[in-house]
Protein backbone atom coordinates (compact mmCIF):
# COMPACT_ATOMS: atom_id res chain seq x y z
CA UNK A 1 0.00 0.00 0.00
CA UNK A 2 1.36 3.64 -0.90
CA UNK A 3 2.77 5.42 1.88
CA UNK A 4 3.08 9.56 2.85
CA UNK A 5 4.50 11.47 5.31
CA UNK A 6 2.46 14.24 6.91
CA UNK A 7 3.24 17.51 9.16
CA UNK A 8 -0.30 18.02 9.99
CA UNK A 9 -3.11 16.34 11.67
CA UNK A 10 -6.79 18.00 12.18
CA UNK A 11 -8.63 15.86 14.27
CA UNK A 12 -9.37 12.46 12.67
CA UNK A 13 -7.74 13.95 9.25
CA UNK A 14 -4.16 14.33 7.84
CA UNK A 15 -2.67 17.29 5.75
CA UNK A 16 -0.12 15.60 2.57
CA UNK A 17 1.88 18.00 0.57
CA UNK A 18 0.93 19.31 -2.53
CA UNK A 19 3.25 16.66 -4.21
CA UNK A 20 1.66 14.06 -2.55
CA UNK A 21 -1.50 15.07 -3.64
CA UNK A 22 -0.34 15.17 -7.08
CA UNK A 23 1.17 11.66 -6.66
CA UNK A 24 -2.25 10.03 -5.18
CA UNK A 25 -4.51 11.96 -8.15
CA UNK A 26 -2.12 11.87 -11.45
CA UNK A 27 0.31 9.57 -10.96
CA UNK A 28 -1.42 6.44 -8.63
CA UNK A 29 -4.76 7.71 -10.29
CA UNK A 30 -6.27 6.95 -6.75
CA UNK A 31 -10.51 7.14 -6.42
CA UNK A 32 -12.62 7.69 -3.40
CA UNK A 33 -12.30 5.20 -0.84
CA UNK A 34 -8.81 4.00 -1.46
CA UNK A 35 -6.97 3.46 1.53
CA UNK A 36 -2.96 4.61 1.84
CA UNK A 37 -0.90 4.53 4.63
CA UNK A 38 -0.13 8.07 6.21
CA UNK A 39 2.95 8.50 8.64
CA UNK A 40 2.86 11.47 11.59
CA UNK A 41 5.22 11.80 14.54
CA UNK A 42 6.38 8.26 14.38
CA UNK A 43 3.06 6.69 13.81
CA UNK A 44 1.54 5.12 11.10
CA UNK A 45 -2.08 5.07 10.06
CA UNK A 46 -4.10 3.15 7.20
CA UNK A 47 -5.69 6.04 6.41
CA UNK A 48 -8.78 5.79 3.55
CA UNK A 49 -9.62 8.76 0.34
CA UNK A 50 -12.62 10.56 -0.17
CA UNK A 51 -13.56 13.12 -2.11
CA UNK A 52 -9.95 12.58 -4.39
CA UNK A 53 -10.76 14.78 -7.43
CA UNK A 54 -11.75 18.32 -5.41
CA UNK A 55 -11.07 19.05 -1.97
CA UNK A 56 -9.57 15.66 -1.23
CA UNK A 57 -9.93 14.21 2.31
CA UNK A 58 -7.35 11.56 4.14
CA UNK A 59 -9.16 10.38 6.85
CA UNK A 60 -7.57 7.67 9.77
CA UNK A 61 -9.46 4.60 9.63
CA UNK A 62 -7.01 3.14 11.99
CA UNK A 63 -3.34 3.31 13.65
CA UNK A 64 -0.63 0.38 12.44
CA UNK A 65 1.46 -1.48 14.91
CA UNK A 66 4.76 -0.58 16.07
CA UNK A 67 7.72 -2.74 14.40
CA UNK A 68 10.79 -2.54 17.09
CA UNK A 69 14.09 -2.25 15.25
CA UNK A 70 16.61 -3.02 18.31
CA UNK A 71 19.10 -0.71 16.15
CA UNK A 72 20.64 2.31 18.35
CA UNK A 73 20.71 5.54 16.68
CA UNK A 74 23.25 5.67 13.60
CA UNK A 75 24.76 8.98 11.93
CA UNK A 76 26.50 8.05 8.75
CA UNK A 77 29.17 10.81 8.07
CA UNK A 78 30.27 10.91 4.21
CA UNK A 79 32.11 12.62 2.33
CA UNK A 80 30.76 14.39 -0.75
CA UNK A 81 30.44 11.67 -3.73
CA UNK A 82 29.72 12.01 -7.24
CA UNK A 83 25.87 12.04 -7.46
CA UNK A 84 24.98 8.56 -8.83
CA UNK A 85 26.98 7.16 -5.28
CA UNK A 86 25.89 9.59 -3.22
CA UNK A 87 22.11 8.73 -4.02
CA UNK A 88 23.10 5.06 -3.86
CA UNK A 89 24.10 5.20 -0.09
CA UNK A 90 21.21 7.53 1.01
CA UNK A 91 18.48 5.06 -0.68
CA UNK A 92 20.26 2.05 0.95
CA UNK A 93 21.71 3.33 4.62
CA UNK A 94 18.10 4.87 4.73
CA UNK A 95 16.01 1.27 4.20
CA UNK A 96 18.95 -0.50 6.42
CA UNK A 97 18.16 2.23 9.03
CA UNK A 98 20.63 5.12 9.77
CA UNK A 99 19.42 7.79 11.76
CA UNK A 100 21.47 10.89 10.12
CA UNK A 101 23.34 11.46 7.61
CA UNK A 102 26.36 13.91 8.14
CA UNK A 103 28.26 15.10 4.61
CA UNK A 104 31.92 16.34 5.38
CA UNK A 105 34.23 17.87 2.86
CA UNK A 106 37.62 15.43 2.97
CA UNK A 107 40.82 16.36 0.78
CA UNK A 108 40.39 13.77 -1.85
CA UNK A 109 36.96 14.22 -2.73
CA UNK A 110 36.65 14.37 -5.86
CA UNK A 111 33.76 16.70 -6.14
CA UNK A 112 34.08 20.18 -5.44
CA UNK A 113 30.74 21.95 -4.05
CA UNK A 114 30.55 25.70 -3.96
CA UNK A 115 29.45 26.87 -0.91
CA UNK A 116 26.52 28.23 -3.10
CA UNK A 117 25.46 24.88 -4.33
CA UNK A 118 25.52 23.67 -0.53
CA UNK A 119 21.43 24.33 -0.39
CA UNK A 120 20.30 22.76 -3.89
CA UNK A 121 22.13 19.47 -2.83
CA UNK A 122 21.27 19.12 0.61
CA UNK A 123 17.21 19.52 -1.25
CA UNK A 124 18.28 17.19 -3.26
CA UNK A 125 19.87 14.55 -0.49
CA UNK A 126 16.43 15.25 1.67
CA UNK A 127 13.85 13.96 -1.34
CA UNK A 128 15.55 10.82 -2.02
CA UNK A 129 15.84 9.54 2.15
CA UNK A 130 12.00 11.19 2.13
CA UNK A 131 11.04 8.75 -0.92
CA UNK A 132 13.26 5.89 0.40
CA UNK A 133 11.56 6.11 3.52
CA UNK A 134 8.27 6.02 2.29
CA UNK A 135 9.16 2.65 0.34
CA UNK A 136 10.94 0.97 3.28
CA UNK A 137 8.19 2.05 5.58
CA UNK A 138 10.07 3.92 7.74
CA UNK A 139 8.10 5.77 10.13
CA UNK A 140 10.84 8.54 10.63
CA UNK A 141 12.83 10.15 8.22
CA UNK A 142 16.72 10.45 8.12
CA UNK A 143 18.28 13.85 8.90
CA UNK A 144 20.83 15.29 6.70
CA UNK A 145 23.16 17.74 8.61
CA UNK A 146 24.80 20.82 7.21
CA UNK A 147 27.51 19.86 5.46
CA UNK A 148 30.67 20.21 8.09
CA UNK A 149 34.42 19.86 8.04
CA UNK A 150 36.12 17.42 9.97
CA UNK A 151 36.78 19.91 12.91
CA UNK A 152 33.08 20.30 13.39
CA UNK A 153 32.77 16.37 14.48
CA UNK A 154 34.07 17.13 17.99
CA UNK A 155 31.15 17.00 19.60
CA UNK A 156 29.08 14.18 18.95
CA UNK A 157 27.85 11.55 21.27
CA UNK A 158 27.84 7.88 21.58
CA UNK A 159 30.01 5.55 20.09
CA UNK A 160 33.05 6.76 17.33
CA UNK A 161 34.25 5.01 14.39
CA UNK A 162 36.82 5.70 12.03
CA UNK A 163 36.76 3.19 8.83
CA UNK A 164 40.29 3.24 8.10
CA UNK A 165 42.87 1.23 5.34
CA UNK A 166 45.56 1.29 8.39
CA UNK A 167 46.74 -2.60 9.50
CA UNK A 168 46.48 -1.83 12.95
CA UNK A 169 43.32 -0.91 13.06
CA UNK A 170 41.15 -3.38 15.06
CA UNK A 171 38.05 -5.18 12.88
CA UNK A 172 34.58 -4.39 12.73
CA UNK A 173 33.81 -7.46 14.74
CA UNK A 174 36.24 -6.94 17.48
CA UNK A 175 34.78 -3.73 17.95
CA UNK A 176 30.74 -4.60 17.49
CA UNK A 177 31.14 -6.59 20.33
CA UNK A 178 31.68 -3.62 22.49
CA UNK A 179 28.80 -1.58 21.42
CA UNK A 180 25.86 -4.18 22.77
CA UNK A 181 22.97 -1.90 24.82
CA UNK A 182 24.42 1.66 23.18
CA UNK A 183 22.31 4.26 22.31
CA UNK A 184 24.38 5.76 19.20
CA UNK A 185 26.96 4.92 16.89
CA UNK A 186 28.73 7.64 14.50
CA UNK A 187 30.63 6.53 11.39
CA UNK A 188 32.98 8.27 9.33
CA UNK A 189 33.86 6.97 6.32
CA UNK A 190 36.46 7.97 3.49
CA UNK A 191 36.30 8.91 -0.15
CA UNK A 192 37.98 6.87 -2.86
CA UNK A 193 41.32 7.77 -2.22
CA UNK A 194 40.26 7.17 1.48
CA UNK A 195 41.05 10.03 4.22
CA UNK A 196 44.17 11.75 4.02
CA UNK A 197 46.52 10.41 7.15
CA UNK A 198 46.10 13.79 9.08
CA UNK A 199 42.51 13.70 8.51
CA UNK A 200 42.48 9.96 9.99
CA UNK A 201 44.69 11.31 12.89
CA UNK A 202 42.74 14.24 13.23
CA UNK A 203 39.75 11.70 13.86
CA UNK A 204 41.21 9.96 16.23
CA UNK A 205 41.98 13.02 18.30
CA UNK A 206 38.41 13.61 18.52
CA UNK A 207 37.33 10.40 20.17
CA UNK A 208 37.14 8.41 16.49
CA UNK A 209 38.42 4.67 16.74
CA UNK A 210 39.78 3.67 13.89
CA UNK A 211 38.37 0.26 12.63
CA UNK A 212 39.12 -2.38 9.22
CA UNK A 213 36.55 -3.43 7.48
CA UNK A 214 38.12 -7.01 6.77
CA UNK A 215 40.29 -7.76 3.89
CA UNK A 216 37.45 -6.98 0.66
CA UNK A 217 38.23 -4.08 -1.34
CA UNK A 218 34.87 -2.36 -1.45
CA UNK A 219 34.04 0.56 -3.89
CA UNK A 220 33.52 3.63 -1.74
CA UNK A 221 29.10 2.89 -1.95
CA UNK A 222 29.72 -0.35 -0.37
CA UNK A 223 30.78 0.30 2.83
CA UNK A 224 27.88 1.68 4.41
CA UNK A 225 25.68 -0.63 3.42
CA UNK A 226 28.59 -3.15 4.96
CA UNK A 227 28.11 -0.59 8.03
CA UNK A 228 24.69 -0.46 8.88
CA UNK A 229 24.00 -4.57 7.29
CA UNK A 230 26.21 -5.96 10.24
CA UNK A 231 25.07 -3.23 12.83
CA UNK A 232 21.48 -4.36 11.90
CA UNK A 233 22.63 -7.55 12.17
CA UNK A 234 24.62 -7.60 15.89
CA UNK A 235 21.59 -6.01 17.08
CA UNK A 236 18.97 -9.04 15.78
CA UNK A 237 17.81 -10.66 18.09
CA UNK B 1 47.29 -0.24 -10.06
CA UNK B 2 45.71 -1.58 -13.12
CA UNK B 3 44.58 -5.78 -13.06
CA UNK B 4 43.98 -8.05 -15.52
CA UNK B 5 43.15 -11.45 -15.70
CA UNK B 6 44.92 -13.65 -18.07
CA UNK B 7 44.16 -17.48 -19.35
CA UNK B 8 47.45 -17.71 -20.86
CA UNK B 9 51.18 -17.98 -19.36
CA UNK B 10 53.75 -19.14 -21.59
CA UNK B 11 57.30 -19.21 -19.26
CA UNK B 12 57.74 -15.62 -17.61
CA UNK B 13 55.16 -13.85 -19.87
CA UNK B 14 51.31 -13.37 -19.78
CA UNK B 15 48.52 -13.46 -22.94
CA UNK B 16 45.73 -10.69 -22.57
CA UNK B 17 42.43 -10.67 -24.13
CA UNK B 18 42.46 -8.03 -27.15
CA UNK B 19 40.22 -5.99 -25.36
CA UNK B 20 42.64 -5.92 -21.94
CA UNK B 21 44.98 -4.94 -24.85
CA UNK B 22 42.78 -2.45 -26.11
CA UNK B 23 42.39 -1.03 -22.34
CA UNK B 24 46.42 -0.84 -22.12
CA UNK B 25 47.25 1.08 -25.14
CA UNK B 26 43.84 3.19 -25.70
CA UNK B 27 42.36 4.06 -22.49
CA UNK B 28 44.88 3.84 -20.02
CA UNK B 29 47.79 4.81 -22.38
CA UNK B 30 50.52 3.14 -20.83
CA UNK B 31 54.06 3.04 -21.90
CA UNK B 32 57.05 0.74 -22.10
CA UNK B 33 57.62 -0.53 -18.23
CA UNK B 34 54.73 0.54 -16.40
CA UNK B 35 53.61 -2.18 -14.18
CA UNK B 36 50.34 -3.89 -13.75
CA UNK B 37 48.76 -6.80 -12.33
CA UNK B 38 47.81 -10.04 -13.77
CA UNK B 39 45.85 -12.71 -12.21
CA UNK B 40 46.11 -16.20 -13.45
CA UNK B 41 44.82 -19.48 -11.89
CA UNK B 42 44.05 -17.51 -9.06
CA UNK B 43 47.42 -15.93 -8.34
CA UNK B 44 48.21 -12.54 -8.80
CA UNK B 45 51.91 -11.10 -10.51
CA UNK B 46 52.93 -7.86 -10.38
CA UNK B 47 54.44 -7.55 -14.54
CA UNK B 48 55.29 -4.94 -16.36
CA UNK B 49 55.04 -4.12 -20.16
CA UNK B 50 57.49 -3.90 -23.01
CA UNK B 51 56.73 -3.51 -26.31
CA UNK B 52 53.84 -1.94 -25.63
CA UNK B 53 52.81 0.03 -29.25
CA UNK B 54 53.66 -3.21 -31.23
CA UNK B 55 53.81 -6.60 -30.24
CA UNK B 56 53.08 -6.20 -26.46
CA UNK B 57 54.85 -8.16 -23.89
CA UNK B 58 53.73 -8.57 -20.24
CA UNK B 59 56.67 -9.60 -18.21
CA UNK B 60 56.46 -11.33 -14.44
CA UNK B 61 58.59 -9.45 -12.21
CA UNK B 62 57.34 -11.23 -8.77
CA UNK B 63 54.00 -13.49 -7.40
CA UNK B 64 52.20 -11.18 -5.42
CA UNK B 65 51.03 -12.50 -1.51
CA UNK B 66 47.52 -14.02 -1.17
CA UNK B 67 45.07 -12.51 0.81
CA UNK B 68 42.78 -15.01 2.70
CA UNK B 69 39.22 -14.41 3.08
CA UNK B 70 38.63 -17.09 5.61
CA UNK B 71 34.49 -17.17 3.69
CA UNK B 72 33.10 -19.99 2.76
CA UNK B 73 31.90 -20.79 -1.11
CA UNK B 74 28.70 -18.92 -1.62
CA UNK B 75 26.05 -19.33 -4.33
CA UNK B 76 23.93 -16.50 -4.75
CA UNK B 77 20.71 -17.97 -6.44
CA UNK B 78 18.55 -14.50 -7.57
CA UNK B 79 16.07 -14.49 -9.68
CA UNK B 80 15.98 -12.21 -13.19
CA UNK B 81 15.24 -8.84 -12.77
CA UNK B 82 15.27 -5.41 -14.45
CA UNK B 83 19.11 -5.03 -15.78
CA UNK B 84 19.89 -1.84 -13.30
CA UNK B 85 19.31 -4.18 -10.06
CA UNK B 86 20.85 -7.34 -12.15
CA UNK B 87 24.00 -5.62 -12.62
CA UNK B 88 24.32 -3.98 -9.43
CA UNK B 89 23.65 -7.07 -7.68
CA UNK B 90 26.24 -8.84 -9.84
CA UNK B 91 29.14 -5.90 -9.33
CA UNK B 92 28.25 -5.61 -5.70
CA UNK B 93 28.20 -9.32 -5.09
CA UNK B 94 31.23 -9.79 -6.77
CA UNK B 95 32.97 -7.18 -4.46
CA UNK B 96 31.09 -9.07 -1.44
CA UNK B 97 33.23 -11.93 -2.13
CA UNK B 98 30.38 -14.32 -4.31
CA UNK B 99 31.55 -17.65 -6.01
CA UNK B 100 28.77 -18.28 -8.10
CA UNK B 101 25.33 -16.98 -9.20
CA UNK B 102 22.51 -19.02 -10.95
CA UNK B 103 19.95 -17.17 -12.43
CA UNK B 104 16.47 -18.77 -11.79
CA UNK B 105 12.93 -18.35 -13.21
CA UNK B 106 10.23 -17.09 -10.75
CA UNK B 107 6.32 -16.72 -11.22
CA UNK B 108 6.74 -13.38 -10.05
CA UNK B 109 9.50 -12.09 -11.98
CA UNK B 110 8.40 -8.63 -13.56
CA UNK B 111 11.39 -9.55 -16.61
CA UNK B 112 10.03 -12.60 -19.12
CA UNK B 113 13.32 -13.46 -21.00
CA UNK B 114 12.87 -15.78 -24.18
CA UNK B 115 15.02 -18.30 -24.12
CA UNK B 116 17.14 -17.04 -27.49
CA UNK B 117 17.88 -14.10 -25.50
CA UNK B 118 19.47 -16.18 -22.01
CA UNK B 119 22.83 -16.54 -23.92
CA UNK B 120 23.23 -12.51 -24.73
CA UNK B 121 22.38 -11.81 -21.06
CA UNK B 122 24.50 -14.38 -19.46
CA UNK B 123 27.63 -13.18 -21.69
CA UNK B 124 26.56 -9.35 -20.11
CA UNK B 125 26.42 -10.27 -16.42
CA UNK B 126 29.92 -12.09 -16.93
CA UNK B 127 31.35 -9.32 -18.38
CA UNK B 128 30.43 -7.42 -15.05
CA UNK B 129 31.47 -9.80 -12.82
CA UNK B 130 34.95 -9.75 -14.68
CA UNK B 131 35.35 -6.24 -14.41
CA UNK B 132 33.76 -6.01 -10.59
CA UNK B 133 36.75 -9.08 -9.75
CA UNK B 134 39.32 -6.86 -11.30
CA UNK B 135 38.13 -3.70 -9.62
CA UNK B 136 38.02 -5.54 -5.98
CA UNK B 137 41.30 -7.00 -6.84
CA UNK B 138 39.89 -10.41 -6.64
CA UNK B 139 41.89 -13.29 -8.01
CA UNK B 140 39.06 -15.18 -9.19
CA UNK B 141 35.91 -14.29 -11.00
CA UNK B 142 32.29 -15.90 -9.68
CA UNK B 143 30.82 -18.23 -11.96
CA UNK B 144 27.76 -16.90 -14.26
CA UNK B 145 25.26 -20.53 -13.71
CA UNK B 146 22.55 -21.03 -16.73
CA UNK B 147 19.23 -20.01 -16.33
CA UNK B 148 17.47 -22.85 -13.94
CA UNK B 149 13.94 -23.34 -12.93
CA UNK B 150 13.22 -24.13 -9.16
CA UNK B 151 12.95 -27.70 -9.46
CA UNK B 152 16.88 -27.85 -11.08
CA UNK B 153 18.20 -26.39 -7.47
CA UNK B 154 18.30 -30.10 -6.24
CA UNK B 155 21.10 -31.39 -6.56
CA UNK B 156 23.36 -28.31 -4.69
CA UNK B 157 25.67 -29.16 -1.66
CA UNK B 158 25.68 -27.63 1.43
CA UNK B 159 23.97 -25.67 3.37
CA UNK B 160 21.02 -24.15 2.45
CA UNK B 161 18.67 -21.11 2.74
CA UNK B 162 15.78 -19.22 1.03
CA UNK B 163 14.65 -15.56 2.06
CA UNK B 164 11.44 -15.11 3.30
CA UNK B 165 9.16 -12.99 4.45
CA UNK B 166 7.22 -16.21 6.83
CA UNK B 167 6.69 -14.69 10.15
CA UNK B 168 7.85 -18.00 11.83
CA UNK B 169 10.91 -18.31 10.35
CA UNK B 170 14.21 -18.28 11.88
CA UNK B 171 16.30 -14.92 11.69
CA UNK B 172 19.42 -14.96 9.84
CA UNK B 173 21.48 -14.66 13.24
CA UNK B 174 20.54 -17.71 14.75
CA UNK B 175 21.26 -19.82 11.55
CA UNK B 176 24.57 -18.27 11.07
CA UNK B 177 25.66 -19.35 14.35
CA UNK B 178 25.41 -22.99 13.24
CA UNK B 179 27.47 -22.23 9.28
CA UNK B 180 30.97 -22.16 10.63
CA UNK B 181 33.21 -24.05 9.35
CA UNK B 182 31.04 -25.03 6.42
CA UNK B 183 32.57 -24.79 2.87
CA UNK B 184 29.31 -23.93 1.07
CA UNK B 185 26.24 -21.83 1.32
CA UNK B 186 23.64 -21.57 -1.38
CA UNK B 187 21.43 -18.39 -1.05
CA UNK B 188 18.14 -17.84 -2.85
CA UNK B 189 16.34 -14.81 -3.11
CA UNK B 190 12.72 -14.10 -4.63
CA UNK B 191 11.77 -11.20 -6.74
CA UNK B 192 10.21 -7.95 -5.92
CA UNK B 193 6.47 -9.22 -4.88
CA UNK B 194 8.68 -12.43 -3.18
CA UNK B 195 8.41 -15.42 -3.97
CA UNK B 196 5.30 -17.26 -4.53
CA UNK B 197 4.17 -19.58 -1.45
CA UNK B 198 4.66 -23.03 -3.67
CA UNK B 199 7.59 -22.03 -5.17
CA UNK B 200 9.30 -21.77 -1.07
CA UNK B 201 7.47 -24.81 -0.12
CA UNK B 202 9.27 -26.51 -3.20
CA UNK B 203 12.56 -25.19 -1.94
CA UNK B 204 11.75 -26.16 1.98
CA UNK B 205 11.70 -29.60 0.32
CA UNK B 206 14.47 -29.89 -1.64
CA UNK B 207 16.56 -28.56 1.64
CA UNK B 208 16.56 -25.08 1.71
CA UNK B 209 15.45 -23.54 4.79
CA UNK B 210 13.38 -20.30 5.51
CA UNK B 211 15.14 -17.69 7.07
CA UNK B 212 14.10 -13.70 7.51
CA UNK B 213 16.41 -11.21 7.61
CA UNK B 214 15.18 -9.00 10.41
CA UNK B 215 11.97 -6.32 10.36
CA UNK B 216 13.42 -3.92 7.89
CA UNK B 217 11.39 -3.70 4.66
CA UNK B 218 14.40 -3.61 1.83
CA UNK B 219 14.51 -3.33 -1.90
CA UNK B 220 15.13 -6.44 -3.90
CA UNK B 221 18.97 -5.47 -4.84
CA UNK B 222 19.31 -4.29 -0.97
CA UNK B 223 18.96 -8.12 0.16
CA UNK B 224 22.30 -9.55 -1.71
CA UNK B 225 24.43 -6.74 -0.62
CA UNK B 226 23.16 -7.61 3.32
CA UNK B 227 23.25 -11.58 3.30
CA UNK B 228 27.10 -11.42 2.19
CA UNK B 229 28.14 -8.38 4.25
CA UNK B 230 26.83 -10.49 6.83
CA UNK B 231 28.38 -13.86 6.37
CA UNK B 232 31.77 -11.63 5.70
CA UNK B 233 31.33 -10.10 9.11
CA UNK B 234 30.31 -13.71 10.44
CA UNK B 235 33.64 -15.43 9.15
CA UNK B 236 35.88 -12.73 10.37
CA UNK B 237 38.52 -13.19 12.40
Amino acid sequence: MQRYFSKEKIDNRFVLSDDDIYHIRTVMRMKDNDEIIVVNDKKAYLCCLENVKENIGIIIKKELEKIDYNTPEITLIVPILKEQKMDLILQKSTELGVSKIIPILTKRSIIKLKPSDYDKKITRWMRIVKEASEQSHRVDIPKINDILTIKELQNLEGFKYVCSTKEKSKNIKLVMKNVKNCDRINLVMGPEGGLDEKEETELNKIGFESITLGSRIMRVETVPLFLLSVINYEFME
